[in-house]
């Protein structure tokens, strides 16, 4: 049977043969826990060290700044909960089309949402206007998972940056982090932390080619952060667990295949994007793109076609192989209408009537024209 | 090279290969996002369900009642903070001899330590007297991952019914729960919930021959649990992240595979226990056996050499292919004696005199033998 052409790879991505083969060993060859006396394990312990070393050098970060986690759900709440439950009095800030990993944390506490434009941009006036002296924490993902937008997120730390030395005048001592969640750039985009001005940073496996329910969350030196999982005192006191070298060695072998080809690959996914727009746009008259066609990751491609269910029309493509998401997997069980189509303007009926289309390693022009063609065909019967 | 003699399974165990076989199909073949709605990703979300399915059974609980979670330290603190985040005017009473997993967790709260006897055991009259008109959780290991002692569960679990019962009458709505992490009893106890009487049970993979950072929380129905890792709302809302179904396959059939075998092994292990117990009675006269002999799991065995360097034994032990541990592996580099010796009565120079040797399913006659002798020799001569 022909392998179905798979759109959805910024629900999941298959582990990359290479990042199994890096997982291999810790199965039952080096499975001894790395916190033990003999040397096996202490060979063990060092196996994980060079994991975390590579990964840092690859995020031009140190190794103790780190966090190993199951995954980016657990990294954002790391991040929002581990910085607000020391400060239960002030202020997050997050986007409005945050994962939901970001944004039920974040109301846990005081917190607010920062405004997009039409686009899904945050707009820097805003966002300035909305810090106040109480806020510590500004939580704002790098590129959208449902519309593919990117962030402007070193004009944001600049802005942050500015805000800083203001209190420090002031003799305001509260902190002020920024925590992006880099769940969806990581296959495009230079993730080198101060090159983005980061204190913050989330990263997938899940998404990358690595396995499931790894992860990791930059912590800058110096960042206070109370752990959320308690125990042993692993990751530096920052996440407790008996560590599996097996994930850990996964999530590092697929970053760094990842942020090896990251230029390449935005190359050809950005033609692909172009091309499938283009197709898109012969075939619907009354199609809309969502999100900026100008920053953008390649890899997403979200339209409202207007008209259209979209759930029926993922069935209907699913049928002639095609699997395709209508936006974020999370939700897709949900009813309710996706909150960041709502947050750029679209109305129930749009967001009902939207695809998101992801790109990756396997996507070709082949696959596009043979779904643009199927999208048309459906489209037309609905 | 002949392989090291491993006597360290309660600290890790190395993977059993018909889990590996169960994990595989789900790294590159059925990689998808179990939450999209095409019917690749669906048939996944079938796998996972069937998997559950399987844990539930095996613990005699409904498949909702089960929360897959990144192993035993998460699910302890999910048990304790997720009860106690409601009730933070409430009380946690925890044995003193628990995993710093549970300790940890309980210190942000108002929490009291049950006191053990000299052989590790709860004393359950002390037990109901620390109950208050605010206790709303107890939490007491089944197997100390130190000593080996097996606690009265069934005991405990009847006295706090009747509490229940006594509240019911005198109008005090709160809860009582009874948790207990059952990380060191899965090989050879039988974990069937309502037999055991617990509300809350905690079960790790990574000591059952299954993947390290794979666990699973069992939540009696009705249980007011809030959770600790928000956003997409997987596992019933307790704890999100996007499923990862390699490590919850991996969990079950190490789980399958630990009851089938756990009359056998247990018998196998007891004998084992007997003999290595017999050999080092006659090799040292001032030898002592901590936690208790007769409620105990076969597979740790605690000893305190009068007058020996755990940490240079251990060492020693290692250089001639012994490879155990002084204690629980997560607090091997802590300076500190071990809490769980220090709460049987032990003064910090016999803790520092104390090795645990915990065996698993390649553990044989010939190996202990072996281990006895070289220990004896060593041991001379410090």
């Amino acid at each position: 049977m022909k392998r179905a052409v798979y759109l959805d790879y910024a629900a999941a991505t298959p582990l990359d043969q290479r990042v199994k083969k890096a997982m291999e060993p810790y199965y039952s060859e080096k499975f001894y826990n790395p916190s033990a006396l003999y040397l096996a394990a202490r060979s063990a312990r060092h196996d994980l060290d060079n994991w975390r070393a590579k990964v840092a050098s690859l995020l031009g970060a140190k190794p103790a700044e780190i966090v190993f986690t199951s995954g980016a759900t657990e990294a954002n709440n790391l991040a929002i909960q581990g910085v607000m439950r020391q400060f239960p009095e002030c202020q997050v800030l997050v986007s409005a089309i945050e994962h939901e990993s970001v944004l039920e944390p974040a109301k846990l506490f005081h917190h607010k949402e920062i405004p997009v434009d039409d686009k899904g941009r945050i707009m820097l006036d805003l966002l300035s206007n909305l810090i106040t002296d109480k806020t510590v924490l500004v939580s704002i993902m790098m590129v959208s998972n449902e519309l593919g937008t990117l962030q402007p997120l070193r004009e944001i730390s600049s802005m942050i940056s500015e805000v800083r030395k203001r209190r420090l005048k002031s003799g305001n001592s509260l902190p002020l982090y920024l925590h992006s969640d880099g769940a969806q750039a990581t296959n495009y985009f230079d993730l080198h932390v101060s090159r983005l001005g980061v204190d913050l940073l989330t990263i997938n496996g899940g998404k990358i080619y690595g396995p499931k329910q790894s992860g990791v969350l930059y912590v800058k030196a110096g960042v206070k952060l109370q752990p959320q999982i308690l125990g042993g005192g692993q990751e530096f006191g920052r996440r407790s667990g008996t560590e599996s070298i097996a994930q850990v060695a996964g999530f590092a072998k697929a970053l760094e295949l990842a942020q090896l080809k990251r230029q390449q690959e935005t190359n050809r996914v950005k033609e692909l994007w172009q091309f499938f727009a283009t197709e898109l746009q012969k075939q619907f008259s009354g199609i809309l793109f969502n999100g900026s066609d100008k920053h953008l990751s390649p890899h997403i491609l979200s339209v409202t076609l207007a008209g259209v269910d979209n759930e029926r029309l993922v069935m209907e493509l699913d049928e002639v192989g095609i699997e395709v998401g209508t936006g974020s997997a999370c939700s897709a069980a949900s009813e309710e209408p996706s909150h960041v189509l709502k947050a750029i303007g679209l109305n129930s009926e749009q967001a009902r009537s939207t695809l998101r289309f992801s790109f990756g390693k396997d996507t070709t022009k082949t696959d596009l024209s043979f779904v643009a063609a199927a999208l048309a065909k459906l489209a037309s019967h609905q």
